[in-house]
């Protein structure tokens, strides 16, 4: 089955390189959505669709973003240096909104791109630069929890900007660690053809294991 | 019945209304909950007990500072004019936190201190400054009405410090206007005195219905 997944916050690193894992596929395909215009460009080149739409914005333009497709990718991020007005209005309320963005346009598969450690525990021992980011992810990991979508929340370890490759050590908890951005949006591609990463959340570091091995097996 | 209430910043100015009302009531008691033991004096006078427990602890802090107490109200705030770190660590996590630690220790009313409106909508609408501080007390709101606690969520009007009136107009959605913090405080002290507010929201500002009689009615 052709596969139509909307990335939200696609002009990311992570999400530029999702995009194009998806476009290369052959068997799926994207839509990106994007904050502004001049970022099309390199979405029109891979074949991809273009959705300019604000993550800031209102829910029912989100749900419009998302209309006709079947997956639904969260990877949007102020990143933890932004202003902290950023980390609520875009990594928590930004997180929230397209979740009921998704329900709201009847997509039932989620995936999130949290960060390494989103417990209870992470908060308060994060320096107090950093807590807020990563309060902020809980939530809108909470949040995702408590609905009916069919999630998968992907925690990644330090990321950098090395190439990908290809090999990660994936499981509910592992060491922390740094994985290249291209390999995280292999793994999120990996997530969404397995069903069995439905319901789960694993953290995922660079390893020894194949990819689609470490996904397949989680 | 003697009940005794955790005032979770109460060295606020609606905390302070709150404690002093409390203790004047003769029927109840009051525990300051306080961040610095520079800030215990007022309370002492007031004959309130007091805990020096940080909101940006640990829960099991909080709910050590909630041992025996009968209920817990949640008036503590960065405001909306401190750096955006606090609005995720006080306004939100504090809050969550302080409803967690209700939970871990049995205490089962818990009386929010939120904003005028707190709504999707209102975060959408808010000015982007302000926008940040509406989202966190959404979300803490969300948070506790997800709960099976016995909770009132409480939403005043633009606050100010004359002294109060005593009358007040409380409904689910009232026009916007200001009410004095004095005024707030009997108004939560009202909700503690009725359980038929109990699982409600309600908007307050200055009106012409006497308080007690204003909150009974809701």
């Amino acid at each position: 089955m052709r596969v139509k997944i909307l990335v939200v916050g696609a002009n990311g690193q992570i999400g530029k390189h999702l995009v194009k894992t998806i476009q290369n596929s052959g068997s799926h395909t994207a839509r990106a959505m994007i904050r502004k215009q001049e970022q099309a460009a390199y979405f029109n080149e891979l074949g991809a669709e273009v959705s300019v739409t604000d993550v800031e914005g209102e829910i029912e333009d989100i749900a419009k973003a998302a209309e006709g497709v079947d997956a639904i990718v969260f990877t949007a991020g102020s990143g933890p240096h932004t202003g902290k007005d950023k980390t609520i209005m875009v990594d928590l309320d930004g997180a929230v909104k397209t979740i009921e963005a998704a329900k709201a346009a009847g997509v039932n598969r989620f995936i999130m791109v949290s960060s390494f450690d989103t417990r209870r525990e992470a908060i308060q021992e994060a320096p107090p630069s950093f807590a807020p980011y990563v309060a902020a992810k809980h939530y809108a990991d909470e949040w995702l929890k408590r609905t009916d979508l069919n999630y998968t929340i992907v925690h990644p370890g330090a990321l950098v900007n090395e190439p990908g490759t290809g090999l990660v050590q994936a499981a509910q908890e592992v060491d922390r660690g740094a994985v290249p951005r291209e390999d995280v949006a292999h793994v999120i591609f990996e997530c969404l053809e397995n069903d069995s990463t439905i319901g789960k959340q694993f953290q995922v570091v660079t390893g020894s294991t194949p990819i689609k091995e470490a996904i397949q097996s989680l």
